[in-house]
């Protein structure tokens, strides 16, 4: 039986209307109450894995699970050996770097060389300001990035933003955009290649729920 | 003014209590409606930070806070540079190693050479199987650890367990355990030598609290 490996969190809810549209139903993921990480959907067709979004691809590079649906930032930031299949276009936001908007900083560029960035995704900040050849210090945080320019612990941050709420509230502001993300299809390389559980035909069908404009 | 950076979560209350019975009041904190991480205590003493665990040694590294209240489990897996001044004597768990309790390994010993183990402490467990001798792989989790074996993904977790009630809704027992932990009183490093804000006084007396059984 094929296992689809499904973010908690904001893609959740899109990712299992997507997957309905093909007769999967993982809806009881939705349900407050449940505390089940492991269901089978009612057709029996397939099970579903709830975990956390880093975790997705962890599960489909392993084969534990055989597709997977994960933001683009967490496949750019972690790099997983998975095949990457359709571009779901929904769960959209970008990854940006902001700075206090009362600091002199309009550009990254403008930031001083050694200065401090605070980021959850130390891979993708350190890529970028290395291709800028802005020598910076990556500060590793796991929340609330945006203490970071507050407490004066670095000068800049590079998160994941979709509204600008958080930032506005923070008083920081985005000088520029590192790249947009969208929620992804994902799968195990060997178990696509060997067409395992007949996976192409529920790819396909993905592929055109997804082109098909809502 | 003296900024003490405090953890989200399990650790939070008791380490509300201890600073108010030395006279800081951050109970704010606890507040549910509470959206502010940064405040100052009603005495005006000194500043809260409220951020995740795993950033609490961060912002002590950094001296963005001088003073910090983190479980020892963290300062076991990212090691920072930190001073570590008190064991507070609360928020008990240990870092444990489990497998199915339905499976043949009663020690870490009869685990399968170049077998897995999911953790979220991917350099608490590396460090444990290393001195072990055992070659194993380590898959690294960010969440619901457990599903590792459930899944069939991994043969072992390395987890903190505190009660032990997740690991035995999931069928799980632990079959060793890498050390204890406890909630420990950490400093930046320089501002504990130079004694900025009177620092040791605050810690002095935090220590006799902590000495006084309740």
């Amino acid at each position: 039986m094929l296992t689809v490996a499904l973010p908690k969190g904001e893609l959740l809810k899109n990712s299992i209307r997507l997957l309905q549209s093909v007769g999967l139903d993982f809806s009881a993921f939705l349900d407050s109450t449940n505390r089940q990480l492991q269901i089978t959907d009612a057709s029996g067709q397939a099970k579903g894995l709830l975990v956390r979004g880093q975790d997705v691809p962890v599960y489909v590079e392993y084969g534990q699970a055989q597709l997977g649906i994960i933001g683009y930032d967490v496949l750019r930031e972690k790099k997983p050996q998975v095949a990457h299949l359709v571009d779901l276009q929904f769960g959209y936001c970008r990854m940006s770097v902001a700075v206090k908007a009362s600091s002199a900083y309009k550009s990254p560029l403008d930031l001083p060389a050694h200065g401090r960035v605070a980021s959850k995704y130390v891979n993708c900040a350190r890529e970028y300001f290395h291709s800028l050849d802005l020598p910076v210090e990556i500060v590793p945080l796991y929340g609330s990035v945006e203490l970071g320019p507050i407490t004066g612990m670095s000068e800049a941050i590079v998160d994941l933003v979709s509204t600008g709420r958080t930032l506005r509230e923070n008083g920081l502001i985005e000088i520029t955009t590192l790249y947009e993300s969208t929620a992804r299809l994902i799968a195990h390389p060997l178990s696509y290649r060997l067409n395992m559980g007949n996976l192409s035909d529920l790819i396909e069908k993905l592929r055109k729920t997804v082109l098909i404009p809502i």
